[in-house]
């Protein structure tokens, strides 16, 4: 008996089914995974401004139609309502709700936005021989909310959300120049060593995700995060927005390899 | 009246009349400049591939043909002979002499190799606003003795000396892309931080050129450097070699911003 790794499709068809309800680091390898944030069309406007604004945490890999749950850029037969095992309901910038399906929420004024995540430069690190301390560990990324402004786009601001992998000195250096190569999934680092320099007050203590050691040697290197936009979104306070919970990605059909600029 | 800025040729008539024997940063801006060994032919091939082995801290420009001083690569009417400003002379390992003209010495079984210099990439790191602390305070840069081996080549050996520039991380990260696309001129980083961990006992008592300043929310960032060879030529004590006086180089023809693999 062989057996053969499920592709993105069948992945997405598992979630959509409700047999499969979390984390999605590993799943369907090779693949692009993406963080989610849905608003109604009439804050539409402000967050994609938002996005393009600060590309760094909020890399724009697609934007639906108004009304539209599918993605056809990112695969086919994506339904947006059903395809991420875990989302998140802010409701006047508060999180209420945590479902496995949106269908019942959805409205035909909803705008689906779909931001590139540090899986896809993960597996660029892997294959390059950089240890991945949290994927050792099986957790999830350590995130951190930050002091770095992003700049203001209409109702939406706020402060940068970072993940953050402890890595050597050489390791680091070999990262960033990894990380470059992929501008559409938040690229290099935003910054490494003193987290204090960033506003964050304890390293061992993540607002997202789960902590990590840091071994002798080692420093902590701090990348933009996708879950920035639910900062924004908190602070916006429009009446609904959906996202994905932190770690539960949409997962596409396009290859990471194909994000590379170099 | 106008001034314009001297060439490279202009520059190397200069140093060949003996009316400049100082460091070369900063003259002919834009153009490649260069570290200097000569050996006899009968060390040459150790030292060829000492150089191709450790493409870091010795990434070779250009090799002169047995016994010819010029270096139609790198420039017209070259005179490695004449042509920098100030030499050093190592006689068995031992540095005895630091004449400004060396055509007494020249024999014609000499071979002179001539090695990237970071003053390539500083221009590239101003030119995109990365402050370069030893610039701005008129200084040579500190070179270190590090515990980093280079792989060894026939009687050919030693340690990596490396360049220090202090820098914030976000500048760093900067310079770490920006020097990445130069590696015949050393390339990225091989270290940032800690400067035990690189054997380098005291940052503020470089083993050449001068301390600089590193400011609070700042780390040292260190880069291979190309009076490693020196190193090399100390251990491996051949009858004769001949090298440039660190900071006095060779002025070449070449743009630095055509070393630029990307």
């Amino acid at each position: 008996m062989t057996t053969t790794t499920p592709t993105a499709a069948e992945e997405r068809l598992r979630i959509r089914s409700g047999a499969y309800t979390g984390p999605t680091a590993g799943l369907a390898p090779g693949h692009v995974q993406a963080n989610l944030a849905i608003l109604p069309a009439d804050w539409a406007g402000d967050f994609l401004r938002f996005c393009q604004a600060n590309p760094r945490p909020c890399p724009l890999l697609a934007v639906s139609e108004v009304g539209d749950p599918s993605l056809p850029t990112l695969g086919t037969n994506i339904d947006i309502r059903t395809d991420v095992p875990r989302y998140r309901v802010y409701r006047d910038g508060v999180l209420t709700d945590g479902p496995t399906d949106i269908t019942e929420l959805w409205r035909d004024d909803f705008v689906a936005f779909l931001i590139g995540c540090s899986f896809s430069f993960e597996e660029a690190l892997l294959a390059d021989g950089v240890p991945v301390r949290h994927i050792e560990l099986d957790r999830n990324v350590p995130m951190y909310e930050t002091n770095i402004p992003c700049v203001g786009a209409g109702r939406f601001s706020g402060s940068m959300v970072v993940s953050m992998r402890p890595m050597t000195p050489k390791n680091a250096i070999r990262a960033i120049q990894i990380t470059s190569r992929f501008p559409s999934v938040h690229g290099a680092p935003v910054h490494f060593g003193d987290p204090e320099a960033i506003g964050i007050r304890d390293i061992a203590d993540p607002e997202h995700g789960e902590a990590v050691p840091i071994a002798a040697g080692e420093v902590p290197v701090f990348w933009a995060c996708g879950v920035t936009p639910q900062v924004a979104i908190r602070n916006a306070r429009p009446p609904i927005a959906i996202t994905h919970s932190p770690g539960a990605m949409l997962i596409t059909d396009l290859l990471n390899t194909h994000l590379s600029v170099l």
